[in-house]
């Protein structure tokens, strides 16, 4: 659940919510389990060195005829609400019914696998919405096939932005390796971006942190078990990914040769930074957490004194005052002249005692 | 132990309670340990890829001759009090004696075993009580040998009701593979189940995640601790079982084919997230306890500084006022003509101040 | 160390204190480093499938004469104050002297080691100390050797009664098979006997928490700090059990056959659903922890609250009447005809106010 | 984040702050993402067993013309921030572009690769700031080639000084062996200053402990915050530079030949130790967290007393005061001649009792 | 840090102060880095099954010439202070430089290596100083090659002087066996030796337990945080032998034959047990720190209960008593014949009614 920290108000996660879509279908049924109802739209780039040719928007039907053999095609599909148009992609690629599943079920963990003629990867794409100050995440799925590098996500905008301008304009080195080089540096894109989400939760924190320092009023629990809230979503995307990473550097595998395994490695080190970076906040906002507590005692401790140095001074005066206004027929100091006099002047020794006692308690 | 959220009376759990059943018994005793005492109804359906035949309620005496050996059987037998009709049919289909033991001890945790001619599954399926707010779990075991497929449960009621219309209405794929697919889409469906229960617990969490954001009275620890109680169980449940899963994936099982290896990979990718979702609920209701704790320091707070603001302000004032109130024969403010005035206005001040050096201090 | 509940006393355990005995000597000494003073008392079963005979008490002396080599021979050694007969034995069956010095050390956590020609199991058989509600732990000892069964424990009482009426009145399986399966049967009544043990920690802390959510007084901390102490000693004697049976179930041990490996696997299934019990267990003891806080800090509320409401209404009301009370010549307010009345409502109307205010803060 | 003590302000820390100058290109990119804006400058060092020769400062250009092939060289170059020399340096010794790459990305964990010709190591050098009592660290890489070790530092001053000196005096052993050696002792020169810098954090910690133990207000759990910030980062630092020496360790690697296993021995060794020192620091810090949370409570313990005693004692009395203060006609013990004298006997006695009993609490 | 519990004051510890002493320092110059500075005195043990020679002191300078090569040589050195002596030794019997370095290296972690003619072994001894209530550890290193074991320790005074008796006397079994096994018998004495002082620590937290259970003043959480950094370092210390036994264990070394994996997994049951017991302890000492804060909690609870039971009576009636003290003219109560007598009763009433109410509330 996210709650949205300015209204107060929570929104719900995607977490386990939308596996109620599938819950009552057979296994292999496609059914998309994500939030955005986008139509598909697709865009293909056929490469090679020399010559580059981009068809945006494509419609599916023709996808089959556009494709250019001789060329390394990259295909990006945005919106997965249509699942029609996923099936025939699938049918034009022969894609196994089961991973059309994966790539609509966008509850599913992170992973990578590896079959005879297709690497699969699915993975979180993750913004930061600046207004809840929450995350968010979409779930993002390339199947590499030769010379074919089919993309999809659930909506419009990504981080790619960069890469197609390079990749037109012929900059970029993608341009003159092969297709699983273009999927490295997409993933490597989007790998990059947790760095700058990492970066903004570091602000929220910093933020927090400078707030508590202050003392200030502002900050709440709420806050921090916001940002928990976020670490713990966060944890469920990179903890999988680094471990399917991982799996796949200790195995043997004769299907990755050693140049995919310097890419997998230094993506694993990506990982295992960020997870190290993510577990640095979690123990940071812990300590937030404390320092809340610690100032929440204090205001506590300060009230209290405040009122306990007002009662033990003006408490035994109003008793002493109390005395003298006693109605007894005989009361001797009451007819002294100076009586008066003494009893203030010893109500202000004594008052004047509390306090130097409470001060030397360093209470005030 | 379940606490009843409503009436906040507890109830037994299941979970070691019954092994006394069993305590005093030689290894080797069919003993059902559980609390359903449902007598067993036997339900057989028999198919192929054109024909299906179902007998509803069958005669346990009956089995045997029910069975066709031309086609798949699925035996559900729901119900496990009668020992007998469970050792009726352990003999029927030549169970090991050990197998049926596991079968009836309801207190044994999730677990998968592969013998030369039987693969047996034994896991919980759990069910959200609306009105506890609690999970119930309830003991299903399968048993797969040649062409046959015997699932044990303890009462009436199951996640199964969709697959068996499918099966019948003949547009189920189980129709058209073996038997072991048919185990594979049943074992599907409870774990898809897992996912609806954790939504069932996740509406909770937010349920008392937006009380503590309220600040209301409503939430008390007790939910917190009946939810971590929840979460214990299923821990309980659900990593034994993922475990189990992961096992045979990392054996060099040979009598397991690759196509099994895939089914079992898709349940350990399944039980893997709910296994990181309860964690993540873990760590949110250890947030929320958080939060509650900081609402009720908070609370105290305020009451603190309300009381500490009336006692700063009228103490003090009351003494002065018990100044004057003394009965001393001699006391010459009393005979000022503007005496009670200026002692009025300058107790109005006094009491003006302490408010503004406490609004400075931002007390109220 | 043991708590007694009751009394509030704390009893000494038996974790390292005897250790003490066992210091000053060279290894290899013979010492028995329990508590238990009680003289060796001897049990001899021979039996077969078709006879058993019982020697009981047998003369430590007349124990080689005792053994009959056609049948299988269980030789339970009750107490191990005097190691004279210890020594004894171990001379008359050929054990070596450092199984025997693990056999009399109680200190020693379980474990087993297999020999060529001996496998040496130990363990604790564990009891609940009704009075003290604490458990009490008894270190038992297997040696298994050719068609021979020595078991050791420190005093009279065992969780194996059961055992010998079924042997003797011949219904016992283990009557029919080898002198491995015996031992399988007495340390599975031995685990049995731990959940039997952790029942009573249940209720126990079903007590406990039915009483916090009563709010009672009659639980502190002591209790779920002893309970807490149960499990830290129920952890040291159950972890490395587990520990010492998944080693051998991973070791590719060719002196253990299959069938025995089928024993270790059930064994290890009970002691792993023994340990996720006592997790559990710990789980919601820190839960009821937490609650007794919240319940401490409810109260503090409640009471602070009571103050805060009787100080906030009298407080002010008590220096309006002090004003009042002043003794100035010149109070015109003194004189008016209904002064006192328009007091006493302005008072009233004051209180009432303060009510008003304190009830919408849900206060009270 | 690194929170100035002395000012409360916060720094920036460098954790992932800087990847925001990476993320927008693409791989293979020489960025510096540090922030020491120091030109290079480049010291050469050409020894064998009989000569030494330094050039420092080495222009960028002349390098390949210095380097001595009969002698080992050692380039340390100071200041990444002109990538262009780092750039020429990478042609000039054929270094891949990727290591160059690493060896300017400062955000990346500490590692160890060994490829065909060349090993690349990079960690952390880390200072002790002592006015921001705070760790200040500083990328450091090591390229081994054949007879020649490239380092790369972020800015001047380093813990290689010693090493230098005893270079030139030649009593160093590093002159005798092979380069590798002297990449050990610069590498034993940095994990040694981890010791230092860890005692300097034990300082602190120390510190904070006296004046917790003194109950001094000086000690706010911001000094824990901070501290534990300090180890947090350091885990970052040490945990991932200790599992890549272990790793390397595990392999079977041949290209590592005995020698350098017993380096890496060593280092592994120390890292473990530092890990260990790290994590009982932590313990530590939460401990004295523990402490200070005790030592606020015991204050407001002090703090309420004495306002309870205070009030316990005059709240009483002044209502008794405030009886006999009554106008009403008829009081018959106003006008007992020795009414009042027994009324203060009265009040004395019931303060002296509360006195009493109060003390008999122990609460003053 | 060892805080020195009866004065409050706090003494270095050995743990990573020392280390400075190294720092400057290159690689491999003998530097030892502990605190106890004694002259290093020799003692020589030559034995065979037959004959035992004793040489102690013997001069340094004479240990090769009194080293007799037809029996077993126990040389154990004491005191490290002076450098050149263990020099000479390490020349004696050509010790590698590094062992030397580690054998004077008291900040080393404890570790087992294992060379080709020399077996390295360096642990430490621990004792209890009864007067500080902390652990003080020395390092002690063994040295066993071909017929002969050195021993290095830091100061006088060991737990082997009933080794010594028993070697001298004849009765040790370590006379008949090899050179091995005396170095297994001495460090079994100092494992033992663990065991006393876990044994003294047990004792100090029962001791804190007990106290607390009283609810006495005696305890605060400073005794807490002293116990609890006595675990810390004892974990440092248990920890990696453990590990290093148990890599010995995994290991199929072929330098270590079956006899000594026996002694070796004797050892790692022990440490296993230690850490058990360690681990225990630190549970337990969390448990008695929340015992200690609930006390707290509950001694405010009272506190405030005082007070509240004190103002909820009196404060209501202070302020009827000041409205009849009130001077208006016109009171008509006050005039009534029983004016008083009604009001006294009625507020005799009112208080009774507050007791009654706080009683039902179980407040006092």
């Amino acid at each position: 659940m996210r709650t949205d920290r300015k209204t107060g108000k929570t929104a719900k996660t995607p977490s386990v919510r939308n596996y109620r879509k599938k819950a009552g279908l057979p296994p292999g049924t496609l059914v998309y389990t994500g939030n955005n109802e986008v139509e598909p739209s697709l865009d293909l780039f056929s490469y090679n060195r020399s010559e580059i040719s981009r068809v945006y928007p494509l419609n599916p039907a023709e996808t089959e005829s556009n494709i250019r053999q001789d060329r390394n095609n990259w295909l990006n599909i945005c919106g997965l609400n249509n699942t029609e148009t996923i099936e025939l992609t699938g049918k034009t690629f022969a894609i196994h019914a089961l991973l059309l599943e994966d790539v609509l079920n966008t509850e599913s963990l992170p992973k990578i696998e590896i079959y005879d003629d297709t690497v699969f990867i699915c993975l979180k794409m993750i913004r930061w919405n600046e207004e809840k100050l929450s995350i968010e995440a979409e779930q993002i799925s390339f199947l590499i096939k030769n010379k074919l590098l089919i993309s999809f996500q659930e909506r419009e905008g990504d981080v790619f932005e960069t890469v197609r301008a390079r990749m037109l304009s012929g900059i970029s080195k993608a341009r003159e390796k092969g297709i699983d080089f273009l999927a490295y540096v997409l993933i490597d894109k989007i790998v990059d971006n947790y760095f700058l989400v990492l970066e903004k939760i570091e602000d929220e924190i910093e933020n927090i942190e400078s707030e508590l320092l202050k003392d200030s009023d502002k900050i709440t629990p709420i806050q921090l078990l916001h940002i928990k809230k976020q670490l713990i979503l966060l944890r469920k995307y990179f903890y999988p990914l680094r471990d399917e990473v991982r799996k796949l550097l200790r195995d043997d595998n004769e299907l990755i040769d050693r140049k995919t395994i310097k890419y997998l490695s230094d993506l694993h080190d990506h990982l295992q930074n960020i997870i190290h970076t993510t577990e640095g906040f979690r123990d940071t906002s812990t300590g937030l957490m404390e320092l809340y507590s610690s100032n929440v005692s204090n205001k506590m401790n300060k009230i209290m004194k405040t009122l306990t140095v007002v009662g033990a001074i003006f408490i035994p005066l109003t008793f002493i005052a109390g005395i003298y206004g006693m109605n007894f027929d005989y009361m001797p100091e009451l007819h002294f002249h100076y009586g008066y006099h003494i009893v203030m002047a010893g109500m202000a020794l004594l008052g004047i005692g509390m306090v130097i006692y409470m001060r030397s308690r360093k209470w005030f």
